[in-house]
């Protein structure tokens, strides 16, 4: 008997056929916005699904904090996939400023020590002092910011709703590019002396 | 000839079969992640489709400015079809301020006068000063603004991808609810005294 | 102390990361069901964000009718975003002639003139006479027409809930192409005559 | 040893916790833009995915022709699943008018006779005449028409990419309601008489 | 009196503009995650929306059935429009045994014969025995399978919620594959016996 | 001068508008495919967004593992937002055995221990021994396992691209429902003596 079911298989597999239950980012092209095109399934391996440097990051900077994310430009597999990770380390003392991710959700889970976490919307503040055994949801698109209020370091690992998160940082989008310091007060409503001591600090412009 | 198709018809329209092509809300009830649920079909009139109310704004506010939205809670014939409008007014000098809209991108039709307007992201900003005839997208979820460098009133017509999007005004997330002073320093790099002032402004509390 | 959050920004910037943000069209290179491939980052510029078409259209035609649109093959920036825009011109007698948008609604701002307007399912039309100060929604798919009732000229903004929304016109797709009246006469109960007559004034054919 | 794996899964299904895998439908409450309510998963059966009255529908009508529809308002387990079908049959000499499916692609599986079927665009046909063992498709929102060229009866299975397609008949959209039918000219370019023989024929309004 | 509207379609026609309302895949470049880029519309005709190999398949082989599909390789049309189709034959005696289609919802036409079919989740199995006049649905991504259990050959369509479903059938991706006996057994409380068995069969390892 | 912008939001505070940017679950109501329907906004707090039973689960069972799952039945403030979490402990010997997500991709970060893991496809298994620092991705659907490989005890966090993802344990899908021992070994090619065996292990039925 003819075992055309795993013949067609084999052929199918073969002939590089595409694989249809994922699509591994070919990230030597360009993105789009459903994703990267995919490898050809023949050159995709187990190491296109795995990536190996989610370790603390370096807080040595004037936040204290760092980020170390794995998205799908660390691992190819991710692509399309709608998920992705990152460690948060913070010193004693630090914090993860006021930050969005605009077309992500994100999920915190504490590993070690004491976050004081929040999101804001106009007239109200979602804020908490989570500890490890808690998890705390930060919608996607919506301001909020980590604090570590513990007397040693944090640990947290995140997770959002995209393979391809964007974070824009509100002190380096307000104060990091070329917008005048008059146009910054006049929208932010900030003193124009606040504006440009804070141009000084994130982009060296006044 | 019996006309069957003609008479399924009928029964259909007369049965309350969903109608399937729109959902009307029935904004009596609560929302959901993809919108509110569906008027019965029989209650539907044209008046679900059309709203009156575009027109000036009130600009007589701190900012000079006025958006009156259209949204679905507006008029519900909008549910579910991912668009909805605003009609944006600013009086000579005025200007709305920074602000994002989390989940919706938006589209700046200018109708009179003379805006400059831009959205930030780090390193870079992209603005352009505006009159009639140009046209400027705000991608969804990053921070922007529109000023009104000309010399009388201006006004636009916004278009928004979601039938519900919501505003999230920078002065009123950071300085508009009960965030204490120095939680909202440490996050943001700015001053305390900044933080009290603009507390006293936007919400009372300092 | 080293700034590495901002180093590190700095060197995503440099290295060409995907700007997650946004996803400018690259036209060049080919549409895919979610939109266009992105532009280098690099070679973004506030001007793919902004287009400066957007005025009357020349109504001399066999409608008095002008639609002039501003979609992602207009202004790259719109590219994945869910949205864009149009303007109408009716001169006075005029009409936008029945059409669709297969996939996406369409949202109709009055700015000058009267228009009578509306959209049609089986048993049922949806239609009502605006002026500036109405807004009406076209669901998606649906049929619809807008009429210029008044005295003079009539403008409105349209926005759609698609970067690339097709537009077809009833004439055009029934009589503008190789369809046999006969045929067409079968599908759409139409008398022979009735079809050869509109054949000749919409594609040449009879 | 206990079995908690299998204990937690008693226990969920026993306390009425969502069936996360499916969502059957609750017809007897409202529809939204995603799909209706789900049942609670304890009143859900095998019954609930499956439809019995796939069979030839009557011809005996003005069209020769019937489509007998399986949609979740048929069997409720279709809700949210992207899926639903129909069944053709056309008399010799019959046709399916000119029709869309606003929301919805269609898939026509050929099973007996012989059809000629099309879809439309602006100076564009695209029409094959189809046999058993041929498939076709009819982008989502397209005008399109199926017409038995055959000597005999024809019969087709037909699939669609929604749970609930809405149909629409040109001749019903356009002369089934109460629009008038100087406004019909005037949108279509039809002459009046035409439009009032059809008008009487598809409502009985002239 | 100067035909702008057609002029303007003919200039969009003539001039490669994306043909909107479709997007006929380009199978020669690489799958994304919303689909192929589109060809251009210039190479477009009838025969990339109409498939001619939907006959019966060949069941001679291990399972005494056959899937013959018709997916967007097979017929490009199908490109980003959510569906697709298959036909099944199962001899006498045949079955086609548990699998999944990760990513598509599976609806079963009945056409010819008897087969018993259904879908398991923990603690429940929905099944049926179906006969012409069915159709049943199998929710996406869960284990089902259909078993022959009339007199003679039983024959089904299928169609599924994507233009691109895959398939994985439980024998070959236990048994297939380079994956150990001892890591099977583990996972699968199968006797390691058990499993060399049936690796012996699907793929020719121990 | 009147704060009118302040004033609006007030209104908007008090007069229960939909808060747009999130959703929080209304668990006493139904399911919905896209979410459940969204609480009052006054009755939210900021406990809506955060999950304190992230906790090392009881492993005494059949597996040696346990999955505590923190999805939107757990904590509502992820209704709709497409992400959700799980804490994966296997004691020292023990594994999960094979099973899907039906409709969300599994993301899993190493904590402690030794973790071999893997997914299956037809003819590949794709699958790494990983310990802290390293991430795996399993794309949705797909059957995958995860064993502890270590000398201690193994701990992973789980993320998942779905707000309310299910799980389908292969074991108790083929063994612990209530189809027939004679058709699971048709359908899987298992010997009728190994599904008793697995049957009355898994659900007591023989």
């Amino acid at each position: 008997m003819m075992n055309i079911f795993l013949l067609l298989a084999l052929l199918s597999f073969t002939s590089d056929a595409a694989v249809n239950d994922f699509c591994v980012a070919e990230l030597k092209g360009p993105d789009s916005p459903s994703g990267y095109q995919c490898k050809p399934p023949k050159s995709v391996t187990v190491d296109d699904f795995v990536f190996s440097g989610f370790v603390a990051g370096n807080t040595t900077n004037i936040f204290h904090a760092e980020l170390t994310s794995t998205v799908v430009t660390d691992f190819p597999g991710l692509n399309g996939l709608g998920v992705s990770a990152a460690r948060l380390d913070i010193a004693k003392g630090g914090a993860v400023p006021m930050h969005t991710h605009p077309a992500a959700t994100e999920l915190l889970i504490m590993v070690e020590g004491q976050i004081t976490a929040g999101f804001v919307t106009p007239f109200e503040v979602y804020n908490k002092t989570l500890k490890p055994g808690d998890v705390m949801v930060f919608p996607q698109g919506l301001l909020h910011f980590q604090v570590n209020s513990g007397k040693g370091k944090a640990i947290a690992f995140l997770a959002f709703s995209s393979a391809n998160p964007g974070v824009q940082l509100l002190d380096l989008v307000l104060f990091g590019n070329s917008l005048s310091s008059e146009l910054i007060a006049q929208t932010t409503f900030l003193d124009v002396a606040q504006v440009k001591k804070l141009k000084a600090r994130f982009s060296g412009r006044g």
